[in-house]
């Protein structure tokens, strides 16, 4: 039986935000599995910041190469199988691409019967660890503490939040508009929350943290960043997570020019990936499966239909559109 | 008897440059002590780039006041006291100021017989601390890593990058000359020496260093942070010592462009002040120590005479002509 494989792949590297011309469309046979190779049939795709990252430039993976279906993480289910560990029927997630089939043979996780794709792909899946690792780890609030997160009303944002909230931390949500503020402090409980695109950045913070900020979780970079190390408390650490308002820059703006502060403040700024992480993520989604069960943890999820809408859905993500975990249904 | 005191004085805030109506000279008579109170006259001053970050603003020490001293480090001997810590003919180290005498009731060190002034306000100062500290607390190099040292001809960039070298670190080195340059690779046994004045600076390190740079050592800030960062090893961290670039800048200069390469390559960035180091010196000195005793560790100093000089060797840190710890002796 022979398949053909829909797919976008990368025509070009984009200069500034991404055009349709980037991508190209096309279908081509599904070749012959090697030994422990596996056939999957998407059935979601995770759109995350990071896939523009990679579209651009080497990172902590190598760019995705030009003629390459655009990396991304994904669910489907295994149709064929050379490979013991995934059988005929499984779900898996992985990286499986802009794609409708993808071959894969390890770095697949298995998920559990019954399993809400929503959720795996969101809460329980890379956003909600690198919520969870990114907070807790590299930025270790303390309860008492005052947690600052920018990009605040999206996937990772809210829920790196909300699990600061549970944790016992004070709560401030920076986030692109007023329905989306208004959201963060009435449905997700943010001690405050401001709007970057009609407030002073600096002087909001300085308001709603009046004892500084001792954790500020950075989705967006540039300017934002710049306004929350003016506002740091002493030892306060920076988790870098993202620097979403930048990646579509053709040339990078200028950093932060007040750095320095980090020296008086004895401050700490760290980034991660969450790949890392992987090795624990059973611990963290037996914790996030607890708070969601309780109701203290929410997650919203942005469904695109149709895989030759993924590159809109990815642009979404930089125009402060989307609210919530975006994914797009196969 | 009454004692008068020759002080200089913070006239007014600078914008760029210290120039010389920053400052007033003038000759004030000595108070009377309160209890608990020590006189000390001052015979070393010890000249630091953080000297203009006082003067500029507030920092991790209030800003000097308008008609004050200019603050130091010091080493002085106990001439009065009503204080029992400190008796009469001790030697001291402590914040003491551009003047003749300074009065302290505490924060002061009582030095043992015998100390060298050279030694005691370098090696075995703040300099040597801030050396030891920050690249073994804060950098954490491990045998066998690339250390790289900006302003690495400087009083406490010197004296890193050896404690580097005896930790069994590659080490290289980034400075103003090639003299500086020689000295750095010929009698410190740097590994590398990069002139950022004549060399494509991350260019030069991309080079001397293969595997990219598990710890940078930072005096300096600007470019050569930029420049460093791009060539971060996976894990690199970056220990914020001063930004000495920046420090005459009436305008921040912009930060550097490329932050975000902390979170491809999972990288800290930390601040710190020395001062947090204190409880711990004797511990650091017992080490240094040996390490001057056994001739694999050398420091050397710039002295100068006289206090109504110390405006000019405060300048000096900022021009590239010193080399070695700058102080004053009265």
């Amino acid at each position: 039986m022979e398949r053909l494989n829909h797919r976008i792949t990368l025509a070009r590297r984009p200069s500034g935000v991404l055009t349709d011309d980037c991508f190209e469309v096309d279908d081509v046979a599904v070749r012959e599995l090697d030994d422990s190779e596996v056939l999957i049939e998407n059935a979601w795709l995770s759109i995350d910041p990071t896939i523009r990252t990679w579209i651009a430039h080497d990172t902590y993976l190598p760019a995705i190469e030009i003629g390459a279906p655009i990396r991304c993480f994904g669910l489907g289910t295994v149709v064929e199988s050379r490979n013991d560990r995934y059988s005929v029927g499984a779900t898996v997630q992985g990286l499986v691409g802009w794609q409708q089939f993808a071959v894969a043979r390890s770095g697949l996780q298995v998920m559990p019967d019954g399993v809400q794709p929503e959720a795996a792909l969101s809460i329980f899946g890379i956003t909600g660890l690198t919520a969870y690792f990114g907070l807790l780890d590299v930025g270790r609030p303390e309860a008492g503490e005052t947690v600052l997160v920018s990009g605040a009303a999206g996937a990772t944002g809210s829920i790196v939040g909300q699990i600061a909230r549970i944790k016992g931390c004070r709560v401030v949500g920076i986030a692109g508009s007023d329905e989306k503020c208004a959201w963060l402090t009435d449905a997700l409980d943010f001690d405050a929350a401001i709007n970057y695109k009609t407030q002073s950045v600096g002087k909001a913070i300085a308001e709603a943290c009046p004892d500084g900020v001792d954790v500020f979780f950075d989705n967006v970079g540039g300017d934002i960043l710049e306004a929350a190390i003016g506002n740091l408390a002493l030892h306060g650490r920076i988790v870098l997570c993202g620097a979403i308002s930048q990646y579509n820059d053709a040339v990078p703006g200028p950093g932060p020019r007040n750095l320095p502060m980090l020296i008086s403040k004895r401050g700490r700024m760290q980034g991660f990936i969450i790949m890392d992480y992987m090795r624990q993520a059973k611990e963290a989604i037996d914790e996030l499966s607890q708070w969601v069960a309780a109701g203290e943890l929410v997650f919203n999820v942005d469904v695109v239909d149709g895989l030759d809408n993924a590159p809109g859905a990815l642009n979404r993500l930089f125009t402060g559109a989307n609210t919530g975990k975006m994914m797009v249904r196969l």
